[in-house]
């Protein structure tokens, strides 16, 4: 069972800070495995591709290829139910339409003194997806990662994907079709990275590498960030509702667990004005948890991270949902607006009691890749904005540089910089 | 005398290669101290912040103050040349006035099936800026790195800085009072970003540490990474300068050696069609090397890293230029716009032959702190972006989760998430 909370006890605040402290990490002293590894695919290329794949995915990839075929790729789209597959062009298409907005515009304008400034974008060239293998090797993932990269004009969308035992989910290929992926590469952890970062025979190298990964796969982003550029370093999943009086404890329940089954280290956290609401969603988790397939993993989560949050208002909760900066809000209140003018850290919101969290997941369009562990505090979700750069530009006449040089000359006096000074004091001969 | 490559000659592609690769990175093996350095602080708090500093600034912090004192300020501003001041001042003015375009807006709609989706950017609460001690004490940085936190709306900008001996840049505090700083601490190094990261008795944490700094802060930023972000590891600064004929040699050589005086791991590169020109410019490093106060770190640069590349024409230079990726790219010709269309990858585009690069480190209002060693493939120049994060927003009625929710529950069910699938399909009661 949850943990419960009350703000009116005494001790809320150490408790609360305490609960905030907790770590969900499961911490793997995997750096020094990682830097092996990476060493030897920058030395043996290709072939310590193929003996990690061996001895971590047990597969030959001498005989299957290092390179997943177009022809693979047809086979596992005629494979895949239809149903399946329109639900993930609607999910493609939905996430398509809502990124799209977000490709940022170029600016080039003149100022008073007829110095001219610009800002442009420019898609980053290529880009490398890490899709996990095995249970959370996720369809929709592919498509939250790969398909801004898509908007954003990125010429080389290349994937790796791990095949244990030669076993690949055929969904992640479809996918991988439908988000407009280039090339896709039978080899996962961190062997995979470092391919990606470095290259090999086979695998051209990129210049960013995105998506989640286990601690190896985490650990080795680390490594190569520098020679490439990487996404967030993903954390376990969380949730936290904000739920009034008027709510059904089963919808809240099916939310929580929602998150929950995910795995163990997930969080789900209630904050409630009734606690009769929060008594019966304990119980109505309780009775779901009966019935769910990944009841292990989300029973786990709810006991040992599982919270519930008991309040005078919902108002005054907002300190606590700001601090918490939760990955995935949902607000299910009468008017959600009110409270959403109070949230400033949290990765998505989800307003209403129709908008259950599990819709961004898949069909909403907005990104399901979303800041983890708190970092909503600082950082934002997956976004068109991660596969573009900007370039500043400016440029100065002789009146331009004869008005502004001057400014220049004396602050490169001032830090001691004379070389500095020189090359605007030249063409203005100071 | 700087490294000279002929686009003509047979092997150009794999000594430009090897050029590519080679590393200007200080490699020091700090990680082991800087992580004792963390758990101390993190243990300690302010007694290891005292210790650290007596032993490696010959500072005592009990006799000092951890805080800098706003009378402290005030005395810097009073003792500061006025003409200095000014230039700060205008500076600090144009850096806020082409910051503020980089304000991303909102967005909020409703999409055709009455689905509403929206963007939300929101300033991160605290940051906390690092500035280097010594001859790295830039006024024009702390500009660079606070202005557009100011801009973003930051309610909390934390400077740290060490004071070796007591000594601070009276100029730093000066820039730190233009830019709206909020409090400044005289600590640096490792123990610096912890206790940005995790606060102490005096310095509350923040949520985002950004600045540049030593071996030692660039491992801390990597470590603290996750608990609080950190911006970008800056390494040595660069510039490339494409030039035609029609350029006075000194000029450019000035340029060149503005990059080279930063430091002996800083790196400048002519690329130009005119082997005349190349070899001029490069009398003319020579020459002015003599008079250079910074003459050392410059002629070393020069030496071991500088290069003069030999193109047939500029144009066909450009995925020359686009590989280098360069931090600072001039483009001193006639007409720059037409080579500028082909540049993709650059921090920072300087145009014309009245825009010194060095225009852009103080006042031409555009960012300074821009990314490094081939890095502006996949990343952006500091802007007000790095101060702010995006929450999505989805809002959903009963009509809108009866189209969308039946895609959601077949990826649920597709993926083996069956509390997701419970989730939509409790509320349409399917």
């Amino acid at each position: 069972m949850a943990f419960v909370l009350r703000q009116s006890e005494p001790d809320f605040e150490s408790r609360f800070s305490a609960f905030l402290a907790t770590k969900r990490e499961v911490s793997e002293d995997v750096d020094r495995a990682v830097a092996d590894i990476i060493h030897r695919v920058r030395t043996e290329g290709d072939a310590a591709l193929i003996d990690y794949s061996q001895r971590f995915d047990r597969i030959d990839l001498v005989q299957h290829g290092i390179a997943i075929t177009s022809a693979e790729i047809d086979a596992a789209v005629a494979s895949a139910p239809i149903q399946t597959v329109e639900a993930l062009k609607l999910a493609r298409n939905r996430i398509h339409s809502h990124h799209a907005r977000q490709m940022p515009q170029d600016d080039r304008y003149t100022d008073a003194l007829g110095v001219e400034l610009g800002s442009r974008w420019t898609a980053v060239e290529s880009v490398g997806l890490y899709v996990p293998g095995g249970t959370a090797s996720y369809p929709s993932s592919v498509l939250m990662n790969a398909v801004p990269a898509q908007v954003a004009g990125v010429e080389r969308i290349v994937m790796v994907v791990p095949s244990p035992e030669g076993k690949l989910n055929p969904l992640v290929l479809v996918a991988a079709r439908l988000a407009g992926v280039s090339e896709i590469y039978r080899v996962g952890g961190a062997q995979a990275i470092a391919a990606l970062a470095y290259g090999t025979e086979t695998i051209e190298p990129v210049a960013k590498i995105i998506g989640p990964g286990n601690a190896y796969v985490a650990a080795a982003k680390r490594r190569v960030f520098g020679k490439v550029g990487i996404d967030m370093i993903a954390g376990p999943s969380e949730v936290l509702i904000l739920a009034d009086s008027d709510n059904d404890p089963d919808w809240i329940a099916a939310d929580l667990l929602a998150q929950a089954e995910h795995d163990s280290a997930a969080q789900s956290i209630l904050i409630t004005d009734d606690e009769a609401l929060g008594n019966a969603v304990i119980a109505a988790v309780e009775r779901q948890l009966l019935t769910l397939p990944r009841a292990e993993a989300a029973s786990a989560s709810w006991r040992d991270y599982g919270a519930v949050i008991l309040v005078s208002d919902l108002l005054s909760a907002l300190p606590l949902v700001n601090r918490i900066a939760a990955e995935h809000l949902e607000i299910a209140t009468a008017d959600p607006e009110i409270l959403l003018a109070g949230v400033r850290n949290a990765g998505a919101i989800f307003l209403g009691r129709y908008t259950p969290e599990v819709i961004g997941d898949y069909v909403g369009g907005s990104n399901h890749v979303l800041p983890t562990a708190r970092s909503a505090r600082f950082s934002s979700g997956l976004s068109v904005l991660d596969y573009v750069k900007r370039t500043s530009i400016l440029k100065l006449g002789v009146e331009q540089l004869r008005a502004l040089g001057p400014a220049a000359i004396e602050l490169a006096r001032a830090e001691g910089l004379d070389a500095h000074g020189n090359s605007v004091a030249i063409r203005l001969n100071l």
